[in-house]
């Protein structure tokens, strides 16, 4: 019997549909599940007919793989993925590759590569995105790991992955160690973020325009059809015009409490760890937080006072001022997630392909846009760029929609409306192309009552000052001299 | 010869100053540092003719310490505090306690507690803020750990620290195992918040308003009179008007960059963690993270627009806006901080004393105000209160506070003036008293995309649903009840 291409372990929903995808473009499939009845039913099921083989030990999932083998991981993300690796690597030789796809923390990844790698086997952590269906049909892939892997995987993740227009596909090598999962997980923050953003525009919407559901569905169509033409916009669409079962929009009867996986708190703590501003993000699970906890909001309500929204005015400029605010946050949320792997990459020694990482997010998996061809463009040409809103298609767009921008956020501010995503990308921008912030007022307070010096304008960068400030001469302003 | 009170490991000038404290407060102090010099001098020099004994081994100190031992450790966070507790252990006996006064992770304290509990001993973690001023004139501290140390070590604690006008103690016992040092770590992010505010309404009458460092200091000497009189905003109107040798403000002359020591980062990953929306600090961060960047932000000013601030009105009227939104912000920030400790507490068990870590920070530390004060008397009428915003004075000063904060966020929004830390409280402010947050939609994309369910405003609370949204019945809809 032929050897199988890849050997497959974990026959949860994303497993057995990566299986189905990889056995329609050619690929043989060997599985493996810890439940032998899950293998029994898949092959005799889905899968019957089909190049896919049925093993009931990891022992004949080895026998079942050609050389290099490949054993994919599709188990839940933590221990099990370590027990898995501890079990599978008594039956692998030197040169075989074990391949982790579910949603690992980046920190595991790192260590796991070291250690497969420890054992003269080669590792992969890859981010896979796009859900099941993506699964399916060609999710967007993220692999990283050993390099010497790539070469092997390269066919089976390139042909299974989704295409863009021209057919390029969604999925190239990232780097090396926990570089896939970490860009895995800053593409789970953007979509924090773009749903925040997408979630201020509705309330915005709903709460200060009065707007129906079916009004808020023809926007987004309209939207859908320009430079905001993504994945999200389009289910949203789809979402505001969905009736339930007594024609009344469903939107409306679902509770206004968000769920979340703990990927975006993973982004949000590594920007901290960088010391890098991923206030979008940030702002986008708080919001989350603030969401779940419905019943002291609703009690809330009822004590805080503030304003009656009021709109007078064009409303349809004013939806305009919403898709500009929209637009030019957006931006600045990508332009922040890129900085952080910018960082990460310098951290961690990774030499990202930034251009090709927004490819990787161009298709299959949930923030896939137009606009994220737009990103590539952006780096292809200047691989270098510091941030993104220096690129100057980008900073065209910012200076087209920023006073709508403005507008919305004042208004939201004025009327009591929470838009905390949208404002906080307004404040990044203004600070960022802030020569002379008020951090020098801070640094003077620091020195006041810590002693821990400062620099000057007029002077060198790296010569330290320290102020006297109290005059007393007292134990503040000497330590620093006699720490 | 008379056995001291309690012993003192590490003589940098945090560690000289607290023995210095507590000698002047009658208590008699051993003293040991690595370096044997450093021990010589101290006692030679600062110490000399006190009550306060030089030792040059670890065995010494022992010697030298009434029962049960006291043994406080004044040395770098981290891998210094666990080699020092290891090396000092072997020298006492059940009973005794290990105090560690740096400014230590509560992880590590949560570890240590328990460690050096298992050896028959007891722990204290406290939380020591004020500076070197503070820790020679009185600090601020926030003892947690082995509840049955709290006795042994509150006369001394309790003597040396700061006390409020009618001699009430800024320390008193926090909480079992990390409790102090995690209340500790909220006070350090609180700080970050409270600067961070300052410098925002320091920015807002700079480069809004056009106003001099001199005409800024009457201002913050006014602010400083009323409600906001604290020790941040004194130092601020100091710091304005202190002149460099040519004569001009040195304010003007000090690099906009600010530093971190992180622990305002362990605040925002703390609050991530507990998936408590702490906002307010997160920005604070955030905003030292960006002015690091000068060199970029330089660059970037020659690029990016913006609307060139014009400010038109009554000026006197803007000022008192601007002190209405750095109040109402404050009491945004303190709610969040209060929210945090409150989720921490259930996490890990302990039963904080809120009114309680009020007073401790009431005097002593950076953030000391009479604000405070007005906290202290809020918890204490109401210990459940679950959200400082729903306190008759807080809320009535917010009343009053709001139309000045929506319009200073909303002409700073209009004007390109950052102001991260003012805008997201307003918006936290919003979304807590928002009954219906739009976060029902976003439920529905997850549900779209993910097959994640959602609840019903119309059905009871636990009930899952799952719309079959694209009509096509496939794998995603289906996933939930196959997987």
């Amino acid at each position: 019997m032929k050897k199988a291409d890849i050997g497959l372990i974990g026959l949860a929903v994303m497993g057995e549909n990566l299986v189905m995808n990889m056995e329609s473009k050619g690929f043989t499939v060997a599985v493996y599940n810890r439940t032998a009845d899950k293998v029994k039913n898949f092959v005799e099921g889905r899968a019957a007919g089909k190049n896919i083989i049925g093993t009931y030990s990891l022992e004949e999932l080895a026998d079942n793989l050609a050389k290099p083998r490949k054993v994919m991981l599709m188990v839940k993300a933590g221990q099990a993925v370590d027990n898995i690796i501890e079990q599978v690597i008594p039956f692998l030789e030197e040169g075989d590759i074990i391949i982790d796809g579910g949603n690992s923390h980046f920190p595991d990844t790192i260590r796991r590569s070291e250690y497969v790698e420890s054992k003269g086997l080669l590792y992969v952590g890859t981010g896979v995105s796009g859900g099941e269906e993506g699964a399916l049909k060609g999710p967007s892939m993220m692999p990283g790991g050993s390099p010497a892997a790539w070469e092997y995987v390269k066919p089976i993740f390139q042909g299974i992955c989704a295409k863009v227009e021209d057919g390029s596909p969604c999925c190239d090598w990232v780097g090396e160690g926990g570089a896939g999962h970490f860009v895995k997980m800053v593409h789970n923050g953007i979509e924090y973020g773009d749903m925040q953003l997408i979630c201020e525009a509705y309330q915005l919407m709903r709460d200060y325009l009065g707007m129906s559901a079916d009004e808020m569905h023809e926007i987004f169509a309209e939207w859908n059809k320009a430079e905001l033409d993504s994945y999200l916009i389009e289910i949203t669409r789809d979402i505001l015009s969905f009736k339930d079962e007594d024609g009344s929009p469903i939107v409306d009867k679902i509770l206004d409490t968000a769920g979340q996986k703990g990927t975006g708190k993973w982004t949000g703590i590594a920007a901290l760890d960088e010391g890098v501003p991923l206030t979008l993000i940030g702002e986008a699970v708080f919001a989350r937080c603030l969401s779940a906890i419905k019943d002291e909001r609703v009690a809330a309500s009822k004590v805080l006072t503030g304003p009656t929204p009021k709109f007078e005015g064009d409303k349809k400029a004013f939806i305009d001022d919403i898709r500009n605010a929209l637009f030019a946050a957006k931006i600045v949320s990508y332009a922040q997630g890129y900085t952080l792997m910018r960082a990460a990459a310098k951290t961690y020694g990774w030499n990202l392909n930034y251009g090709g990482i927004a490819l990787m997010w161009r298709g299959g998996c949930i923030i896939r846009s137009v606009f994220l061809g737009k990103i590539k463009d952006a780096f292809d040409k200047n691989p270098e760029l510091t941030n993104l809103l220096l690129d100057p298609y980008f900073k065209e767009i910012i200076d087209k929609a920023q006073a709508g921008w403005r507008r919305v956020c004042a208004a939201a501010m004025t009327n009591g409306i929470p838009v905390p995503a949208m404002s906080t990308a307004l404040s990044y921008y203004d600070g960022y192309r802030c020569e002379k912030l008020p951090a020098n007022l801070l640094q003077a307070q620091r020195d006041y009552f810590g002693a821990h010096t400062y620099e000057r304008l007029d002077k060198e960068r790296g010569e330290f000052f320290h102020t006297n400030w109290t005059g007393h001469g007292g134990s503040t302003s000497a330590s620093t001299y006699t720490a």
